[in-house]
C-alpha cells in the first residue's frame, strides 16, 4: 500500500554515514506516527541515563499520517529527543512546509544520530541525502540562514530547518525554525546545536502519499466547508490566535506579571486581537501550507524605537509571555521581541518565563544591576528584554543564566528565586492559567513533556474544541471550570485524544470543526490502516503510557506531578479570583483512571492490556 | 387551550377607555406574534394616511409566542405603529423584563390608541388597568423615571416602559426604554410621546402561559446546553456584542467618519471587545430576563471628565456609531454618550448617524459654528457631541433640525447635504458595511422598515447563525460576501426567517446556537398551534408581503429600494477595498423570487397564495 510506511532517514553525523530504514508496521499501526512514533523510537533506540546533549541522543523528526496533505491543519510534523530542559521524554510540533517536502521527497522522518566536528546541513533532494559544510552558516539566525540556503538550493521549492544562535549555544530552550513556523518547545534546537547540524534542506518532486485518495479528498472537502462555515475559524483568520487574548483576558485565564497578578485586561486591551490585526501593524495573513485558516498574522511597525521592521507577527503564547507576564503593554515592542526569539531560535513561552522570573527577582532584591550586567529588569521595561535576549541566545554574561531556562536559572540566583520559577517538571508554563479552568492544572501536572496547553485538548473542553461525546469529554463548564471536583476522570480521555492529534499529526486549531468520525476517516485513509476510532483511542492510551514509561525511566515519579505553588495560591483579583486548585484530589482521581501506580509508574497491567510488556520490562 | 391567545389591553388615551379584546384564532396562527402580528393590526386598523405623530397612529406592543418565557434570548417584545421617520410601517424589539410581567398578568400584547391632554402613564397590575397622571414624570429622563415608577409601585417586581425628554418633543428617532433594553429604532418613542403616554408600569402575579409546558421546558433544556457549549455565545458572555467590533474591523465592515472611510481597525483597537470588557471600564454583566448568555456590560468611567460615572454599557451598534463614525476613539466618552441618548431616548445608530452626517457637512463648509449655536461639530470632537445630544431630545438651536434624523436634517441643510445622509427610506443605516457583504446591501435596500440588519438574519449568513440548509440558506461566503451575483435569490429566504424570529419574539443572537427544529418545536410547543417548520416559513413570508403591502399603501414603491450613493461607491481602503456593490443586478433577480411587481407591490398572486386577498384588494 501507499500511504504512512515509516521510510526513515537516518542520518549519522559522527560517521557520516546516510541509511534508509523502514518502521515495522505493526508499530506504525500501533503507535500512529508523531510524537506517538516518537515515544517508540526513544524507547528502543535510547539509553535512558544520556545527557539530552551529548552524542548518544537522537534528534527524530517525524511525520504522521496527515503530515504534508493538503488539509486544513496538516502541515505539521514532530521532533522527539530526550529534551536538555526537562531531561525526560519530549516532543515539539511544528507546522510550515516542511512536512509536505519531505513526504514529497519520499520520507516520512529523519532520525539524527552522533555529533559532527564541524558545522554542517543535511541537504536531501528526494532519496538523495548529503551532509553538507555549514561553516559560512554557523553563527547566523534564523531568517539569513532560511534565506541563504533558499538562494543556494533553488529558492520556493527548497523547505528549510535552521536553528539560530540560541541553538548553536543549546540554550535549554531553543527551538527549531521552519520558515516562520516554529518547534519552540523543550530545546529540540539545543539538541540539533549540539549537533552541529545548523539546518535541513528538502527538495521532493513526488507527492505525500495517501493510502486512499479519493476517500481522504472527500473528508478533506467537508473540513474545508466547515472551517469556512465555523464562526471560530473565520475569527481565527481575522484576529490570529491573538484573538485569544480577548477573551483571556476576562475569564482570569490570562497570566500577568509572572502569574502573579489575576487581572490583565488592562494589558490585553492595548495587545489584544484588535490591535495585532489593525491597520496600525497588520499587512497581511499567512498559512501553513494547505490550510485554509490564514490565521498568521504578518506585521509592521512603522512609528518608534522599531519603526522600519516588517515581518512575521506573535502567536498568542508570544504575546502573552513577552507581554501581559512582563507588565508590557508596548504592542509593537511585544512584535519586535517576539520576532527577535523566533529568529535567535528561542522558544518564546520559555523566554518570556524565564525572564519574568528574573524581573521578579530583581523587584524582591534577589537580584540587582549588579548581576545583570546592567540591565534593569524591572516590569514593563522592554528595552532590557531587547537587551537580554540576544544576551540568552549568545550565552553572554547575565544571558548566560537564563539561557538555562527558569528552573535552572532560579537555583542558580538562589536566596529561594525557585519560588518565582513557574515551570513544571523544568518545563515553563504557557499562557493559559489554571486558576481559571482546574483541569487545565491537572493537564499541566500530568502531560507528557512537562507543563503543556497542546498535549491535550483540556484547555479547550467546554469551548467545542474535540467535544466528543464517545470520550466522555462533555461540555464541562456547567460543572464549573473554577472547580476542581470534576476533572480527575476526564483528564485521562482527553490526554487519549490528545496523543492521537499530536501523533496525526494534526493542529490543535482544526479541533474547533472536527469531530471523532472526520479524525478516524483521515488517519485511516491517508495511513491504509482500518482505524476505528475505538482502536484509535486505544493507541492513543499506548502512546501516553509508552511516553511516560519513558520518562519513568529517566527518573520522573508521582513527586514530579505537581505544580509551582503560585498557581496553587489563589489570586485576589481578576476573573479568576479567590480560585483554588484542588490538585490532591484531582490527581486522587486522576492517577486510577490513568492507570498509574501511585508511585507514578504505568501500572504492569496497564502495560500488558496495552501489549507495552517490553516497556513494564524495563520499568519492573 | 393555554399559550399564546391574543389577549390585548385596549387603552385609548382620548376617551380614557380601558378594555379587553382578544386576537381571533385564525390571525394569530397566520401570522404568529410580534411584528407579524403588528403587521396585520396595522393594516386592519390604521388609514395608511395618517400622521405618524397624530392621535389616529396606534402604539402596538406586542409580545409572541416566545415572550417572557425563560428561554434564553426569549425576553423579547415588539413595539410597532407606523413610523414618524419613515412614514410607513414600522417595527422595533425590545429585551429586559416587561414582556414576562406583562405576560403574568395575562396580557400577550397593549394597543395604545388616540392621544391625552396630560401627561398620563399606564398602570397595569394583573387585569387592572388604570390611566394615571405623569405630570410629576414629565420632562424626566428614562433613567430617573424609572427609579421613580418602580419605588411607586413596588420595587423589582414593577416592570416599566418609559419614553425620555426625546420621545416627549417627538425627536422622528426617539425610542422607548425597558430598564436598560430599548426598543431603539423607528421613532416608537416620539409616537408615545405624542400620545403624551410618559410610561406603562405592569406587575403580574401568575405566569407566562405555555401551550406544552413539557415540551418547551425540553427544548428549552437543549438550547441552554448549546449556550454553554458554544463558543461564540461563550464569547458573547465574555466580550458582550461589542466583540464584534475586533473581526468587522479587520473585515472592512466596520463604517467610520459617516462610512466615508474603508479602515476603521485603529479606532477599533481602542474600541473594540477587550477594552469594553476590561478592568478599566468593566464592572459586571447582566442578561434579559430568563436569558443564560449575560451579553450586557455594566460599565463605570474612573478617570478624564466623565470619572464617576457607573451604569449600563453600549452595545456594538452604539460604540460604532458614536465611536468610529464620529472618528471618536475615546472609549469613556462613547460610554457616557452612549448612555446619554439612552437616558434621553434616542436611538443610537440615528443620533451617531445623523450627527456623523452633520460632522461631515461641517467639513465640507455646508455648515459652521454659527449655524450649529457655536457647537463645534468636527470628527472626533467628543465633547460637542455631549452638547448636542440634550439639544436633541429637546429640540434646542441645532439640535432641533438633528432631531428631524439624517434624512430630513440634510434636507434643511440643504445644498447637497443629502448626498452624506446614509439612511434607506429614512432610516439611518445601521454600523455594518455593506460594501464588506453585498447580501447585506440587498437586505438594507428591501427590508420591512428601511435599513435594517435584525429584519432577516443575512448579516449572519456564512457565520453559521440561522444556518439551515432547508431554507437554501447554505453559507455563502465560498462563493463571495464580496460579490453580488450569488444574493439576489438567497434574501428572499433570508427575510422569510427573519419575520419568523421577529413574529416569534426570539433575540437574533440565538441564532448563534438555533436550529430549525428548535424554533419550530418552540414555538409549537409556546403557541399551541401544532406548526411545522414549512407552515412557519410560508407565516414568514405571509408577514413579509402584509408589512410591505402596508408600507405600499403608506408609499412606498419600488424606486425606495435603493441605497445611498455612498454606500454604491467602493472604499478605498480597508479590507472591503474597491468592493463594488451591484444592486441593480441583486433586485433584478430579487424581486421574482420575492414576488414582488416591477413597480414594487406584492403581486397579486403571491397575495392570493398567502391568503392575503384583503391586502390584495386594497393594493390593486
Amino acid at each position: 500500500m501507499a500511504g504512512f510506511e515509516g521510510k526513515m532517514l537516518e542520518v549519522n553525523l559522527s560517521s557520516g554515514e546516510v541509511k534508509k530504514s523502514v518502521i515495522d508496521k505493526g508499530v506504525l499501526r500501533r503507535f500512529i506516527g508523531g510524537s506517538g512514533l516518537g515515544a517508540k523510537l526513544m524507547f528502543d533506540r535510547i539509553d535512558p541515563k544520556i545527557d539530552g546533549l551529548s552524542p548518544q541522543n537522537e534528534l527524530f523528526i517525524l511525520c504522521g499520517p496527515i503530515s504534508g496533505t493538503s488539509l486544513p491543519g496538516g502541515a505539521r510534523f514532530a521532533i522527539c529527543a530526550k529534551s536538555p530542559l526537562t531531561n525526560m521524554f519530549a516532543e515539539s510540533s511544528c507546522g510550515g512546509d516542511f512536512a509536505s517536502e519531505l513526504r514529497s521527497a519520499g520520507w516520512d522522518g529523519i532520525i539524527v544520530q552522533g555529533t559532527s566536528k564541524k558545522p554542517v546541513y543535511l541537504y536531501i533532494e528526494d532519496q538523495k541525502a548529503e551532509i553538507k559544510d555549514a561553516s559560512d552558516l554557523w553563527g547566523k539566525n534564523n531568517h539569513e540562514v532560511t534565506q541563504m540556503l533558499k538562494e543556494r538550493h533553488g529558492g520556493r521549492d527548497a523547505r528549510v530547518l535552521t536553528i539560530g544562535q540560541a541553538g548553536e549555544t543549546q540554550v535549554r530552550y531553543a527551538g527549531i525554525a521552519n520558515g516562520r513556523s516554529f518547534a519552540a518547545r523543550c530545546g529540540m534546537g539545543a539538541v540539533m546545536g549540539s549537533k552541529k547540524l545548523k539546518a535541513i534542506v528538502v527538495k521532493g518532486s513526488g507527492k505525500t502519499p495517501l493510502a486512499d485518495p479519493e476517500r481522504f479528498a472527500e473528508k478533506r472537502k467537508v473540513l474545508i466547508q466547515k472551517v469556512k462555515d465555523n464562526v471560530a475559524t473565520l475569527v481565527l483568520g481575522m484576529l490570529g490566535t491573538n484573538a485569544a487574548v480577548d477573551v483571556s483576558a476576562v475569564t482570569g485565564d490570562l497570566p500577568g506579571k509572572n502569574w502573579a497578578s489575576g487581572d490583565n485586561t488592562a494589558i490585553a486591551a492595548k495587545t489584544g486581537g484588535p490591535v495585532l490585526s489593525g491597520q496600525q501593524f497588520l499587512t497581511g495573513t499567512e498559512s501553513c501550507f494547505g490550510c485554509t485558516v490564514g490565521c498568521k498574522r504578518v506585521n509592521k511597525i512603522t512609528e518608534g524605537p522599531f519603526a522600519g521592521w516588517a515581518g512575521p507577527g506573535p502567536e498568542y503564547e508570544g504575546v502573552v509571555s513577552l507581554g501581559s507576564n512582563l507588565v508590557i503593554d508596548d504592542m509593537a515592542a511585544i512584535i519586535k521581541m517576539n520576532d527577535m526569539c523566533n529568529d535567535f531560535g528561542l522558544d518564546v513561552i520559555s523566554a518570556g518565563s524565564t525572564i519574568g522570573m528574573a524581573m521578579e527577582c530583581m523587584e524582591r532584591g534577589l537580584l540587582t544591576t549588579k548581576d545583570t550586567g546592567g540591565i534593569d529588569l524591572r516590569w514593563g521595561n522592554a528595552d532590557a528584554v531587547v537587551k537580554i535576549i540576544p544576551m540568552i541566545a549568545r550565552r553572554e554574561g547575565f544571558g548566560a543564566t537564563l539561557a538555562e531556562g527558569t528552573k535552572r536559572a532560579a537555583q542558580k540566583i538562589g536566596k529561594g528565586a525557585s519560588e518565582y520559577a513557574i515551570e513544571v517538571k523544568g518545563l515553563e508554563v504557557p499562557m493559559h492559567d489554571p486558576r481559571a479552568h482546574h483541569g487545565l492544572g491537572l493537564s499541566y501536572a500530568t502531560s507528557a513533556r512537562g507543563a503543556c496547553h497542546t498535549n491535550d485538548p483540556t484547555y479547550s473542553i467546554g469551548t467545542g474544541i474535540f467535544d466528543w461525546p464517545d470520550l466522555g469529554l462533555t461540555p464541562l463548564l456547567a460543572a464549573g471550570v473554577k472547580e476542581s471536583k470534576v476533572w480527575g476522570p476526564v483528564i485521562k480521555n482527553s490526554q487519549d485524544l490528545g496523543q492521537i492529534i499530536n501523533a496525526g499529526v494534526f493542529c490543535y486549531m482544526l479541533g474547533l470543526v472536527m469531530n471523532a468520525d472526520d479524525l478516524t476517516q483521515l488517519l485511516a485513509s491517508s495511513s491504509g490502516f482500518d482505524y476505528t476510532f475505538s482502536e484509535l483511542v486505544e493507541c492513543g492510551e499506548r502512546i501516553w503510557h509508552m511516553k511516560r514509561g519513558v520518562s519513568n525511566l529517566m527518573g520522573i515519579t508521582a513527586a514530579d506531578d505537581t505544580l509551582p505553588k503560585r498557581l496553587l495560591t489563589p489570586t485576589t483579583e481578576g476573573a479568576a479570583a479567590g480560585s483554588k486548585i484542588d490538585l490532591e484530589l484531582m490527581l486522587k482521581e486522576y492517577y486510577p483512571a490513568r492507570g498509574l501506580n501511585p508511585d507514578g509508574r504505568p501500572s504492569k497491567e496497564t502495560l500488558n492490556r496495552l501489549g507495552l510488556s517490553d516497556l513494564a520490562a524495563k520499568l519492573y
